[in-house]
Parts: C-alpha cells; sequence; structure tokens
C-alpha cells in the first residue's frame, strides 16, 4: 500500500536573502512500505529545526563546513522522527515506536537506509512526556549544546561577577547561553535583540541588561551597561555588533565566534568589514570559532545530564516558536532569518504531538 | 662636572604617519653626576630599539596597553645601557660597568633612580663578546621572545609538516618566528615581505617559499605555494593580509596576532575592516592576541635558554638593521615603520661597540 508523502525541496542556490515562495517548493509523492530494503526503517517526521547553520548550505559555495544543498531535493535538518515500521534483515537496532532525533530530509515520511540511520540517536525515553519534544531540538539538542559547550571548552574559567554580552539573546543558543551564563556561571548577563518584546522577555529572564540593538547603538548601550567593559562576548550575529565588543572588552576577553547572522544573507563580497580587530592583540582577546559536533563525543554525555538536570529544575528555560505543518517549512526557516523567532524556531510536522506534557 | 647629555623628545600626538624632521627634536641639556640621589645609577646609552609597539604611544589613545608619550620630554624603548657609576646609598645592587638591558630613555646619560631600575636586567654576561649586543635587543630580546612564546602558547602543538604563514617575515619578530617554525618545529614555512631582496633573504634562511606582497596578490600567493591551505599564520601586519590568510585557514588553524602593522598609521575610523571573518566559525579558527610581557616571568628564562643554544648553533640567525647615532633616532622610526628594515631595526648610540664579537 503506497504511503503519501509531502516533501520541502530545495529550487536553486541564492545569494542574497531567501524568499520563501521562491525558493521552497512543496512536494508531494508516494513510497511504498513493502519496497523497503534490508536494514532500512520507515519513519514519519515528527518536528525539524530551522537552523542560521542552513543558509550557508542554500550557496553554492565550497566555502563551508556542509555540503550545499541540492537543486530539487529535500532539504534536511536536525528532526524528530517516530520509527514506523523497522524493514527485513538486520538494522541500526532501531524499533517500531523509537523516537529519534538527528538529521532528517524535509519529508513527512522517509525509508532510510543504515547510512542515514548512523545520523540519528534514540531521544531518552526517561525525559518523554518530562521535557517537550522541540525542546530535544533545542535547549537539550544542537542549540543548547552548542552554548554549554562553547561556554566550557571557550570561555571557561569563568570567574564569577565577570561580565558577559551575549548577542543574539533571544534566538535558541542565545538564550540558553545567557541563562546558563547567570544561572551557572554567576555572571553579570547582558544582552541584545531586535525587538522590545525580546528584550522585555530576556529580563524576565534575569538578563541583568538587555537592549534592541535596532533602536540603540552598541556600543552606546555597551558603555552605558557595561562601563569598565566585557569580560565575555558570545557572538551569534558578527558583524556591526562584534566590531562594538572589540571596543568594549576588557584585557584577556574570551570571544565565542558561535555565528554570524546579521551577514549570512550578505554576498561575500559585501560582508561587513570589521574594523577594530586591533584591539585583538592590544588587550589579548581570545577570539575562537566553534561547531558544535566537533564536540559531541567528548561532551555529549556530560551535557544531557546536565541540561536535563537544568531544565527539569527550571533553571534554564527551555523557549520554542513553533511553526505548524511541513508545507510552511519554508517560511520558518525565512522568518527565523529575519528575527521573527522568540527561542528555538521549529517545525510541528505531526498534528499531534505524542508526547505532550502534563502541566 | 656637568656632563652634557643628547636627547631626543616626542613633540606632539600623531594620528598619521610620523615624520622624523617634525615629530621627533633632538636636545641638549646637562646633568651633574653629583646630584644622583639615594640608590641612583647613572648610564649610558649602548643601542636603543625601535619598535611597531611604539606608535600606539604616539597617538593620543586609551585604548592602547601602554601609555603616550609625553610631547616635550624623550621617547623610551627598550636599549641597552652600561653603568657608569653608582650612586650613594643602597640601589638595586647594579655596579659600575654592569651592561642592562630594558626600558629606557632616549638620552645619551641619564640618572636611574631605583624605580626606573626596577625596568632593567643583567645582560647575561656568559654571552658578551659571543653575541653581538644587538642581539640582545633582537632575536635574544623582546622580538625574539615574542615569536617563541607565542608559537609555544598559542600554535602549539605543532605536528611537524603543518603549512605556517608568516607575515612581515623580514621583520624582526617574523624572522625569528620563520625560523623557528622551520627549524625547530620543522613546519613549511612561507613568508611575505615588501621588497624583493627580502624575499630573497627569507629564501636564503630557509624558508620554503616567500613572495613580495607589493607586487604579488597574498591571495593568489597563498593559493600557489599552499593550495591545501594553512595551519598556522603569525601575523604582524593585520589588513588585507589577514582577509587573504582567514581565507587560506585550512580547518582548525591557529592565528597568532602579533601585530597590525599596515593599520598603525592609519586613524581608527579609517582602518582597512576585515570581511573574512566567518571563517573563524566555518573554520574553527583560534585567533589569539598576545604581548610578550604577559609571558616574561613564566617564560623568561627557558626562552633565553632555548634561543641562546639556537643561536650559538647558528640554527636561528639573527639579522639587525643598525643607525648610527642617537640624532638619528626618530628617522630609525620611521624608516622601521616604512618597512626599511631587515630583521631588528635598531639605534647604535655609542661610537664604538664595547663588545665586539670576535669572528
Amino acid at each position: 500500500m503506497a504511503l503519501q508523502v509531502i516533501s520541502v525541496l530545495w529550487k536553486a542556490h541564492v545569494e542574497d536573502r531567501p524568499v520563501a515562495a521562491d525558493d521552497f517548493e512543496v512536494a508531494t509523492n508516494s513510497i511504498d512500505p513493502q519496497a523497503m530494503g534490508e536494514g532500512d526503517i520507515l519513519v514519519e517526521l515528527l518536528y525539524l529545526s530551522v537552523d542560521p547553520y542552513m543558509r550557508g548550505m542554500m550557496r553554492d559555495s565550497k566555502g563551508y563546513y556542509r555540503q550545499p544543498f541540492t537543486p530539487g531535493q529535500p532539504l534536511s535538518s536536525r528532526g524528530i522522527a517516530r520509527v514506523v515500521r523497522a524493514g527485513p534483515g538486520v538494522g541500526s537496532g532501531f524499533e517500531e515506536g523509537d523516537v529519534l532525533s538527528g538529521m532528517l530530509p524535509w519529508s513527512s515520511h522517509a525509508i532510510l537506509n543504515r547510512r542515514a540511520q548512523a545520523a540519528l540517536q534514540l531521544v531518552d525515553s526517561r525525559l518523554l512526556g518530562k521535557l517537550p519534544l522541540p525542546c530535544f531540538l533545542g535547549a537539550l539538542g544542537a542549540p543548547g549544546m552548542t552554548a554549554w559547550a562553547g561556554l566550557k571548552k571557550i570561555a571557561e574559567p569563568i570567574k564569577q561577577g565577570e561580565v558577559a554580552f551575549v548577542s543574539g539573546a533571544a534566538g535558541a543558543v542565545g538564550l540558553v547561553a545567557g541563562q546558563l551564563l547567570k544561572t551557572k556561571y554567576g555572571c553579570n548577563v547582558i544582552g541584545s535583540a531586535g525587538s522590545n518584546e525580546k528584550v522585555a522577555l530576556l529580563q524576565q529572564l534575569g538578563f541583568d541588561a538587555a537592549f534592541n540593538y535596532k533602536t540603540t547603538d552598541t556600543a552606546e548601550a555597551l558603555t552605558q551597561v557595561a562601563p569598565d567593559g566585557i569580560d565575555i562576548y558570545f557572538d551569534n550575529v558578527g558583524g556591526p555588533t562584534l566590531d562594538a565588543a572589540l571596543a568594549a572588552a576588557r584585557p584577556h576577553a574570551r570571544f565565542l565566534a558561535c555565528g554570524a547572522i546579521s551577514q549570512y544573507d550578505t554576498p561575500e563580497d559585501s560582508r561587513y568589514g570589521v574594523k577594530n580587530l586591533m584591539n585583538v592583540i592590544t588587550k589579548r582577546i581570545k577570539l575562537r570559532g566553534f561547531i558544535v559536533g566537533d564536540y559531541a563525543a567528548e561532551l555529549g554525555g556530560e551535557f544531557h545530564e546536565d541540561m536535563s538536570q537544568l531544565l527539569l529544575a527550571g533553571k534554564v528555560k527551555a523557549l520554542q516558536h513553533v511553526t505548524q505543518g511541513l508545507e510552511n517549512a519554508g517560511a520558518a526557516f525565512v522568518g527565523m532569518m529575519g528575527g521573527g523567532n522568540v527561542g528555538k524556531a521549529l517545525v510541528q510536522v505531526v498534528e499531534t504531538d505524542p508526547f505532550p506534557v502534563q502541566q
């Protein structure tokens, strides 16, 4: 019996800002579960993640750390899926009903061979029904681990009372980074974001100071709220904000180069030029880029234990911005790139969440 | 009996390129050795160093890690001096005839109180007559230690065969950095410099490749000589060369932010903007600024032993560019900033070097 499948395809590489209606295409086809090969599994997609790093894969560029998307094929990203059926023969050990997270195609259902299964892992079943599924793509997923591991590997040792600045602070990574800097490390935390609503949220979440970079000059704001400078800068945006942070840095500041979302929609040759790099020398700044995947093997287990405890205890709040329906995934991506989300942006693919959290 | 003293004074802060005839003033006065206070010493200056970091002290800026020079007063820099007379009372233990190195005023003679003596140290007398005095301001002084300590603290661990790029490679720091990368670490070393003569010298000294950045595009040159990219970048120049190095970097490259001489004569608001910083994220680059003084206490002894052995064994060649006469110190500084030197730029103040090396 053939199964109707909806997919979202990538149309062609683009240099400037992608447009939902132009660059993504919703397609329907069918797959035959009877035709599953040796070791294959059939999964249904529950949630999928939209993340800034995907912007690099929409460009025809060799410079990025991931291969570009293939025009005419479904996009892919991290997601949560459930095993509907395990095919004949020896697979990866996944069974019907298992909930998995990892790299998945943007398709409502998919048959995954053993190679594709290697990019997936079981969701910790002890937490199902206790933490919402989207959490496994957010604070307890790659963005949360990005914040947690970046601070551990690049910013530590962190002294209580150090001044930390987080840009993109209402985004998936920034929200976790700011809360960890506050509750786990005892820093004086400043956040910047792109709307007054986001600023109010940061203040509710315990940030010591927050400002709207669209209505306040970042350099001036930092001079106001951190007159003696900043010790840690968690950079999610790059561009002029990085320049302002370099000027505001104290000696021996640590700069975590996590993202540069302000520049992702800009063609390479017209990107913002950072002028204040001489501060790196005079202030002995450590600026270090990192990608969460590099730390997965080393730190994945410790992160999972620590962060799940922080979340269950309410010491870190996980916020998600959920778009309903796979057919709206392109719009969800474009909206997230434009700053429309608060917390982790994701798409609910399945109509009814199978593991609602009892409040 | 009064002593005639020649000094070189700093006239006023300048934003753009200093001019020897306008910005430095040779003045004569006299000092009375009889008037020396408790613990004072009288020294005669033998050599003085001219260094790019001094450019920051010629600006009226708080942003630098050293205080600006005081208009109307002698400049100061590292130098070599000899104690002519130790005054009455208890001093710092320096005696007549001692050869000292450290921060000194640009004066042919000076009376130094105990506070000023604290910035000086005895030159290793075992090496006098074996290594030329200028060496103690170059390969065996602060520039040499900058190269040695930067590689140790920021670039290590270094694997044999890694590709290292050194800009400003014919300068005081670059020449030592390149030779250490080659002979101590076994790297494949590329150097850039600003003349064909310098390029030829780098090739003689064992650099695997060298190019003239004024006649060759740096990005193209790096693509040619390092088609698989660079693992280490020892940056003495900043600006567009840093952009090219970011583009050429391999994953996990280490960038030593040592200097940015291409930008020192540029007012802050018109400095070159570095566009390729996104590579820091995608390639997980570590970019770290450092100042040699931070490592002096921890590593000074080890550096001195290691480097003096390398120099005595001829494994690192020390090159100096010597200008004769204190009255020409301003011109020596300006010439060095313009790239007129090969190796360590310094000024011989005393007419006859008291410790010539027997060849």
